[in-house]
């Protein structure tokens, strides 16, 4: 791809050589030749080996490097590595070790890799990949052009969209943790539900999201996952969340649309996070709570501005001590 | 299953007509015709499709739906469900891609599924369910009627009981996480002992319990394990234990019986949680320190009443920093 | 192995009959006939039913039982039980369901057992077991003598060194987490670079380790990670680091050698963690912090002492109220 050919597709303005060609992306420190690296902000001066460079609209910066000038580089970059870097593709068809039950569907284009199992009356979309290991279990919904990474498990009748991508591990349409104490023991409760997967939804590795127990549970269009989430039964997530690592989400639960989670956050059951809210890493969200827009940390979860000056309260204790013990003194005098 | 039928397994009083035929469980807000559902509550009216309602013996609204009225709605609900939605059998066999040790002993009625390997002098108990991916070590012994999910491992010697669930990539049996500190590296202390997971015992997706390293790992009869938690090398859970999500709990502590322990919660080595406490999510249990029965949260664990006042006063501070500025100018004066 | 073979293996005295045959190590507790125990202190006397002890060069109680003395027993123990329980070994070949790419290498004395796959050029070194499940993705490269438990995943294109050790479930290479916002959506960030793992590196059940974005992620010679960690793109982990349970280490983070972190701790991006740095359970590494050798705890992370003094200032809130309301009550007066 010439340098001309991704400044048209990025619509953006060009300085420079426009006919080198490119063939990879790379960081501005390891980028060599043949690479296109991209600045978020302008510094003005940069060293790199780069072909060419993204940099934003206001960069004045003297370099002989080509560039490309852009409001957001960051983004035109990701854009020109899905294009450079596509997903690697195999040869569609079905590996001989494979074990598909008669009554599953396999739309064209399929890829399934060594060991992967599909149960009755499944269906998987045109274009979509299996990778070695996928368990598939009965009666799921597997739209087109999705990817699951190796040793993958979905169990019976979850339903997942286009375009999802699953990471080595994940596990959707466990049961859900609900028992009912008897006197001697925990009776399970039921766990009958499904989980629903939205479209161009990402989840990490080793990540779980538990079935509905009398419902389903549910990932919205466009929500992306990281590595070993815990969602449990019945949690409703919206659509363009981002969830950190390891964050765990309680029963029932509502997370709506454009909310940031950091990592290691802790959710108790039947907690509402209204749209746009942001919850700093390892914050504690209490059952019933209800998070408004705004910034949230600590546990529970307090605005950042209070989190912030109460930690600072705390900061200074021993100066308040201290000032307590003085006027004691003083008024002993 | 008529709703007569139903109220003579619960052994329950019956309002209204008992002759209609009961399909299966639903919430009462979406259930509709052939469903039953139930409320916890005595909450007066209510607006259900449900052909049935288990409700609590003092229920008084006025609906035409019949009823069952019952102590504990929500444990007679578990238990019809259990009786409606039993757990989907498959025929038993062995499937053909299984390889499975010719010194292996594999009960009768036991459903083996595709890729799961069993090694050698390992015996599965009758009417278990191996599914897809599962990995059973040598040595290994599982009773009877024990249902393991796609892409479950157990390690070499580990003992399972009878009834025992374990959910989608459990792992029972890895090493425990034990070094000693040479001058140039970390050299491994032996992790020889095993796992022995007792009888109608349920383990999450994901969850890992480390074989002891000179003894054993334990979780007792009835414990419940969420997704995702961690047990440590020569941990010992009691019996009708709870363990929610992502807990880890580290090397040679004991949790007695009927804890529960809530989400997040991190326990250090060698501490002792007596029977009946109750630990809040994400606290933090110092190694060594004993839990008294009750309720305890924050980190480090303090008795709940104790950590609420706590909090009050850091969230007062601001207050109690005005005093004190105010009674220093009073002073100066 | 006679009690003389062993003194002369650890280089250290002995006292009493050196020509009893050990078999096995054990605690001091449970260990009977044919077995070595270890004591890490002087204890004075000591009831064991062992054959042997090791104790350290001070221990001075009586006791029939053969002596061996040294100055770390716990290390010597460990290197006895290496010797008298090695990894069991299995006859090496490749398990006729295994699915292994025509132009994947594998080396001499390899195992591979049932469903394991290896893709497109991809390497095996000499003595490297893989167990059962395990999927090699395409060019991947394993050095010499690496067990690989079941149900492993190693990505395109990651590179594992000599004697590693992977539990049960990791997962080394899932794509970063990283997106750039759209107007209406997140565009992926490119995940294209690899995970290195160096020499005798041993990870946890269930752990992930991202590849870098456009670089590396790294794991330094010698450094033991526990189960279900999470490690982002771009982390560099020094040598010899110890990374307990649940622990997560986001994007970019460097931890030098000889670090030691507790479990469940949560680093933010861009953080430094300088050699020799302790970081306590549940702690949490701002983004860009850098924290300096010593002994760390607390959210955000401080020095142990500031953060007990400052959890005992906390612990002490009720006095400080009560003695401002006392010395208002007098100024009134």
């Amino acid at each position: 791809m010439k340098i001309r050919e991704i400044a048209e597709f990025l619509d953006a303005e060009l300085v420079g050589d426009a006919s080198v060609e490119i063939i990879g992306v790379a960081s501005v420190a390891s980028a060599s030749t043949g690479e296109i690296a991209f600045l978020e902000k302008n510094i003005g001066q940069v060293a790199s080996r780069a072909d060419c460079l993204i940099v934003p609209a206001d960069f004045d910066g003297e370099t002989p490097i080509p560039l490309i000038k852009t409001a957001n580089p960051k983004l035109a970059f990701a854009r020109v590595a899905a294009i450079l870097h596509p997903q690697k593709r195999k040869q569609s068809g079905i590996d001989a070790s494979a074990v598909i039950a008669e009554t599953a569907a396999i739309g064209s284009g399929v890829f399934v890799d060594a060991f992967v199992s599909v149960g009755n009356d499944s269906a998987i979309g045109s274009g979509t990949y299996l990778l070695a290991g996928t368990k598939i279990g009965d009666g799921v919904m597997i739209g087109k052009n999705c990817f699951l990474h190796p040793n993958v498990v979905i169990q019976d009748g979850c339903l997942i969209g286009n375009d999802v991508i699953l990471h080595s591990g994940a596990v959707v349409g466990a049961d859900g943790f609900g028992y009912v104490r008897d006197a001697q023991k925990y009776v399970k409760f039921p766990q009958i539900g499904v989980v629903v997967i939205e479209d161009d939804v990402e989840i990490g590795a080793n990540s779980c999201i538990d079935r509905g127990s009398l419902g389903e549970t549910r990932i919205g269009k466009g929500t992306k996952i990281d590595n070993l989430v815990q969602i449990a039964h019945n949690v409703q997530i919206g659509e363009r969340v981002i969830i950190a690592a390891q964050t765990g989400i309680s029963g029932s639960t509502v997370v709506e649309d454009d909310c940031v989670i950091g990592g290691q956050v802790g959710m108790g059951d039947h907690a509402l996070v209204k749209s746009g809210a942001i919850i700093g890493s390892q914050a504690g969200v209490l059952p019933g709570k209800i998070v408004r827009p705004g910034v949230w940390w600590g546990t529970p979860v307090q605005p950042l501005s209070e989190y912030k000056r109460q930690n600072a309260h705390v900061k200074s204790l021993q100066r308040l001590k201290d000032d307590v013990i003085e006027i004691k003194k003083l008024m002993k005098k």
